[in-house]
């Protein structure tokens, strides 16, 4: 049987940087656990849009929709920022996530006990944390139509985004986080504005269905989505699964994730419907983006996209187990006490370089 | 020169409570500072709802548009949640924010030295916080048409809502929040997501030419909606001034309402634009809601609508030294130990009732 296909977009910024580390990963398990993978890399987001004028080429697309699993590094940079809205990098991150029609984003916030004190939550109210938010990626106010600014003709602009949603694309991420939450601890909560908005409505009533007549074994709950928001920050582990719209899951994850003080620890799936041989489309990426100021100088640090490939060993390959053994050999690195830069103390100490965490990590695997 | 008027709607829950206690201080300010006011009463939400089989009645809304301030305390509860759509109790405070125009919602977000313990954050990261949300309100998605849910032939659904602003809607909230920051620290952060909503990109550049050719000597930043959910979290008082859409405000003010640890406390001023009487349109409303749980047992914190009542003196009535005596009294309150069931901490003590509280800060006074 071939070995199972990658592809790896390190992207800009510190994208290239970490996933250096991660492809070391990828060999250690190739040279260590006969677990081999076919890994091929190619560009994207400004790095793609620097050779070919856009931030995604077509034949890198189409390379995206045949591998068995995509690892993202992260996309943008100033230099783009004056790009035209087309052509800007994180349409390339966005053409990926809709044409390999990757629905389901799921955003582990999970508070590691050697960082507990990093958050600037107490640390009664985060340790242990570990949430699961389920967000819809390719649908909602992001991509509906009509969209655009016009002119009127007395100069003034009006600037329209439609959010849309169909009774599919809520049953369907409905159906991940039911999936997720029986392998967790069996609860979902699901969020939106139904007081104010119908597409609201139609989200509850479509998640509720799911659950009646497909998951009646787990516990569902609704709750407004400015509620959750609070809720996260006033008792956060309140919470196992969480699934909300595109727009919604954005704000509520990003806030879920500086809840475990530590951004370059998150690890992120993008999964869509079961391909010919089982595996589901998939795109993993780190939460943490390009971080340009740091970029090239050694101090990004892997383990959010270390983590992510540690995702994409469970969910596309099958392999919890291997999965299991990589997170267990970051927390060890994690309490030896090594630190890349953005984990630093006000106690101070020496940071380690990204490329020393890499090999710290493999070290304990 | 006749009294300046406010309409009392107290609504649902425990917003009577709340109001009966902010009537005893307007009372106060009446026989003991020659400030009278001509106050009438009206029913919103729920309670319209029982009576008019609405949640506003056209002869409420017409009172609203006459007075010189609305009050509001909480609308909804679980008796409604059966109701249509077009008759929850909301609707009637929907109503009221778009028919009055209520365009710039102050949702100030400060931390309570005494309280500083209640927030799940450390008191190091929120100690002192005080910023001011400045969220537009009667536009964007909650408003936006075309809305609703529709059948297909083949029985599944679409939600549709629409986010629309124009050039005016923004600039002129943006202009709230350009002279608010010019009477507290002078920096004014946009939050939106133009890196994918157009409607956000027109966003962000009404609010940079309103600086550009008004509010030169203002300091402005933007931030992408996400992130502002995370700095919100990681380093709230990096903030003065924050303007940002309903949505992306109705979430992330609610996010940093929570930061403060005590929901009971903040209140909220709806401001729209200048009546014949140079005072602008403006309703006051606690940022709590109903909380049916508690409600009718004494137990709920009036503080947070008498702080809204402090609003209103300052934004409504020019009385901002008389504002300020209201907000020192409560401060002296709390700081000797006088607590409402919500405000206790787990040392334990005895909480004060409604009606206690509020005696307590007309002694104070
Ligand atoms: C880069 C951007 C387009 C993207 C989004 O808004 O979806 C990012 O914020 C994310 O959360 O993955
Ligand atoms: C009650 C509801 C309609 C309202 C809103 O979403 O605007 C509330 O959440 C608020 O923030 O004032």
């Amino acid at each position: 049987m071939a070995n199972p296909s990658i592809l790896i977009l390190a992207g800009d910024g510190i994208g290239p940087e970490v996933m250096a580390e991660v492809k070391k990963i990828i060999s250690w398990y190739g040279d260590k656990r006969g677990l081999s993978f076919d890994v091929s890399e190619d560009l994207v987001g400004g790095a793609a849009y620097d050779v070919h004028g856009v931030p995604l080429a077509d034949a890198t697309m189409a390379k995206a929709q045949e591998v068995d699993a995509v690892l993202l590094g992260a996309v943008g940079g100033p230099k783009y920022d004056v790009l035209d809205f087309s052509v800007k990098p994180e349409r390339g991150l966005l053409r990926l996530r809709k044409e390999m029609d990757l629905y389901a984003n799921l955003r582990p916030a999970q508070c590691f006990d050697a960082l507990a004190d990093f958050s600037s939550l107490k640390k009664d109210v985060v340790a242990g944390l570990d949430i699961m938010i389920v967000r819809e990626l390719t649908s909602g106010v992001y991509f509906g139509t009509p969209r655009g600014i016009t002119t009127q003709p007395d100069g003034s602009r009006v600037g329209i985004n439609t959010q849309v949603y169909t009774t599919e694309e809520i049953r369907r991420v409905a159906r991940s986080a039911f999936e997720l939450a029986r392998r967790r601890n069996n609860k979902v909560c699901s969020m939106e504005k139904a007081n104010v908005m119908e597409s609201g409505i139609l989200w509850r009533e479509e998640v509720q269905w799911v659950h009646d007549n497909e998951y009646p074994d787990v516990e569902l709950s609704h709750m407004y989505a400015d509620n959750g928001a609070m809720q996260l920050v006033r008792r956060p582990k309140q919470f196992d699964v969480i699934v909300t719209d595109n727009l919604f899951g954005d704000v509520l994850s990003d806030c879920a994730a500086m809840l475990t003080g530590s951004l370059g620890m998150l690890p992120s799936a993008s999964l869509g419907a079961p391909m010919a041989n089982g595996r589901p489309k998939a795109m993993y990426e780190p939460v943490h983006g390009s971080a340009p100021d740091i970029a090239g100088q050694g101090k990004a640090n892997p383990i959010a996209c270390i983590l992510s490939f540690a995702m994409a060993l469970r969910y596309s390959f099958d392999q919890g187990a291997e999965a299991s053994r990589l997170e267990k050999a970051i927390e060890k690195v994690l309490a030896d006490g090594v630190r890349t830069a953005d984990l630093m103390g006000p106690e101070g100490g020496k940071p380690v370089s990204t490329t020393e965490m890499g090999d710290k990590i493999i070290d304990a695997l």
